[in-house]
């Protein structure tokens, strides 16, 4: 198998693009729309560290590997555009299926694959670039989020799936609505809720927390890749949707129910 | 050492951002000016398959990262806008060091680390996101190239440096100058020259080779990793730099000095 042959079933698989240029050149090219932020995002999916291929054929890796990205344009509110999908793999890796299944999670969500890196490694190793518009200004921020806010996490935590759900239509709903404040669960609540905070300078006080069928505390407080959004809005809005799990306080420290709660979710240099 | 104190050390090396938002969001925030279109490249970099950590240093590392990426850039004849960094690494390894040469390649080439990943492995592996901006359809195509262009390469060929310098400048003085078709030579020229002109469904007759000092003419036509621009240009273009090397015909074949050259250049899936 050639690379440029490889190159060009990827590009059969993709379809058209609505990028100026998509798969075939140095670079793909977008032509930004007028009054639009574009908001983007890079995850990497590695072998042995976010997957193993005895848990994970290579479709599941194509959606996990592309789910992981959006999450994070889910958090911004942003509608997704593109994306770029630099993948290594050995031989005999089921690229075509890895694709294929990448390609259906695209097109669900309405972006494209513009281009990307092939190469051959002795793991498989993808590396998912996605690229989101927002209109201008309206970007949901870590760092927005204010004393006596009240908090929120879409759906229910401490069971992660196989298959996570990007929460694109709620990030764009949650915008729409005025939510300033917002950010994906990939590491844990304890943790990114402690990084949340640490961006707008403020604490929060948790009351209830939404647990998974089956999961226990511990693992909806700690556990990782929920890919549920925490986010933060003044009383005064309206929430239609998610739960409300405590409030944002001035005091920087993070309680549980009066307790300080430490934040022992996913680290990746921790260990 | 946690991620957070990571992300904040390399936020302190990178300084501040013209993005709207850079460093420390689930997304880097772009705010594209009016009448430009954007370009993406993404290239992995990954040790034992494009460098070994006894030939390279966690510094070489950093640079060759981010100049692969900055050469797709050039290629376009794009000015660059910022890049996202997936890194990932075993403990040891020199992280900052990594960053600050990095950086001092982005800050000679005026370019900002908007965000990325980071994640641990047993491996040095990166991947680098560049964004650059052209012109509204000003973009070099590998896919303009028209039969009676004449053919040019910048700099000598076979002779790959630990350093290589990407072409920023020259990709920006040739779409100056009006060119319309472009590549960068990363696979070795017999190679790419077969993908420009696969892409621009024309042929090329190739009669002169610049061979670096102490290069074959075997490593000039078919070594990889030059980083010189490949373009094309209409002989009544005045062209001020590079050496023209052949023209662009209309037979779909690739001759150096009337004999067919095979392309046999680095194909990652080839071997």
């Amino acid at each position: 198998m050639r690379e440029t042959d490889l190159i060009d079933r990827i590009r059969r698989l993709a379809g058209p693009s609505p990028l100026v240029r998509g798969i075939g050149d140095d670079c793909a090219i977008l032509r930004p729309r007028a009054n639009e932020d574009l908001v983007f995002t890079s995850d990497f999916t590695l072998e042995d560290r976010h997957f193993t291929r005895k848990t994970h054929t290579a479709a599941d890796i194509g959606y996990l590997a592309l789910a992981r990205s959006l999450s994070d344009i889910a958090a911004m509110g942003a509608e997704p555009v593109f994306c770029l999908v630099s993948l290594a793999m050995p031989p005999g890796f089921a690229v075509d299926s890895f694709f294929k299944s990448l390609l259906a999670l695209a097109r669900r969500q309405k972006l494209s694959l513009a281009g990307g890196d092939l190469s051959r490694f002795d793991k498989v190793l993808a590396d998912v670039i996605c690229c989101g518009r927002v209109p201008r200004g309206k970007a949901m921020l870590r760092s927005a989020a204010k004393p006596g806010d009240l908090l929120y996490v879409t759906g229910k935590l401490g069971r992660p799936r196989h298959r996570p759900q990007p929460r694109i239509a709620a990030g764009i709903m949650l915008r729409r609505l005025g939510v300033k404040a917002a950010m994906d669960l990939s590491d844990g609540l304890s943790l990114d809720l402690t990084r949340l905070c640490r961006e707008s300078n403020v604490g929060a006080e948790l009351s209830f927390i939404p647990i998974a069928r089956g999961a226990s505390l511990e693992q909806a407080l700690h556990g990782g890749e929920d890919y549920e959004l925490l986010f933060t809005a003044p009383p005064k809005l309206k929430i239609s949707l998610g739960t409300e799990i405590g409030r944002i306080t001035r005091s920087k420290r993070i309680l549980l129910n009066g307790r300080p709660l430490e934040p022992k979710g996913f680290d990746h240099f921790a260990k």
